[in-house]
């Protein structure tokens, strides 16, 4: 498999452990989204992904290679394709509960500090720095606020966001905090979460994920 | 089922369509996301769900009365204990097409047109009108036209997205039509998705879902 990259991707980094804790070799493919006037948007990257967003997945196991793109549908098509370790339970209801943690994060986050969002602030809406940074730390902080109240009063969770297990959840949580903290979001009143996340990055499924760890990493 | 629902919310939209598609009878629970300061802000709706957002399902059918939030897993929820008629092809690839397709919608589009975000941006920013709308209709044009390029490409598109029977990929796309015609986007390119539109929309399933015929429709 080829996974279409760049390292410091969120969305990038939640297929990286997916793949790693599936136990899946991939290639990296760099796109780099600030070269070249971003690499996402030469023509024959919108040929794989006419929205210009990273990751894409090329599987080369199918009959015709298939481009897979947005991370929760390369995810769940990697734990419908590679069922073994399962990253999502076999109940509905923990099934739609596990989605939910991810889809705040992919719905309620991420779009809104996405570069082309910020780059729209700036260059259209003249927003300054400052604004800028406090739009950032309001839209991380105000989500995973709400991820870490769902999680510090669920019986389900445990050392991860489910029982003692990675999940679905933890893919898209680890990437999420990375950002945060980049961004020097204030997250001190989230134990719960910090403590997640600690116990994410001890696997190596998860640390060799990093961005820091990508051939890519500048 | 309960759901938690705003008449124009084109979350709330989308899973009615899953329902209506399934044959599931529901009970809306109108949710006014502009009055009381938003009611999705009560603390009741809150324990709920403390993202503040809608919709949120109500499955009195679970031992426990599951409260499921996030509208791609509740529709994930429906297919999986639901299956028939079936929103999702057996195909795993495409299955992650019409995945992405949804969430092209979900993560790209929709997240920055929120009630939340448009506020943030009059409130915080001081965007005045016509720049928030540019900024509304700037997201929704790039973003259906992404959808647009995909589906007219496409071997698998027919009647509806993929063939000619509805799938969760006609559950994202219609409410998001509706937005864009609401604030009179520019959709004079995009062919395929409104004859789509049309398509679905002649069903009984997708027009039932309608705002306007939402027990709390203005």
């Amino acid at each position: 498999m080829k996974l279409y990259s760049y390292f410091r991707s969120s969305a990038s980094y939640r297929v990286r452990i997916a793949l790693n804790l599936k136990g899946l070799p991939y290639e990296t493919v760099p796109v780099h989204l600030l070269k070249d006037g971003g690499q996402q948007f030469a023509p024959d990257y919108l040929k794989l992904n006419p929205d210009g967003v990273i990751p894409a997945l090329i599987d080369d196991m199918q009959d015709q290679a298939a481009v897979l793109t947005q991370s929760l549908a390369i995810i769940e098509y990697l734990e419908e394709t590679h069922p073994a370790p399962p990253l999502l339970p076999q109940d509905p209801v923990d099934r739609a509960y596990l989605r939910s943690i991810a889809l705040t994060i992919a719905c309620e986050i991420h779009p809104l500090n996405n570069l082309r969002v910020l780059r729209y602030l700036v260059r259209e809406l003249k927003v300054g720095e400052d604004d800028k940074n406090a739009w950032y730390r309001h839209w991380c902080e105000h989500g995973l606020a709400s991820v870490e109240t769902l999680l510090a009063r669920d019986k389900r969770t445990g050392m991860f966001c489910y029982g003692n297990t990675s999940t679905l959840a933890d893919c898209f949580l680890v990437p999420q905090i990375a950002n945060a903290q980049r961004m020097q979001c204030n997250l001190s009143g989230m134990p719960t979460i910090m403590r997640i996340n600690d116990a994410c990055l001890a696997l190596d499924a998860f640390a060799d994920a990093m961005p820091s760890r990508q051939p890519d990493a500048e």
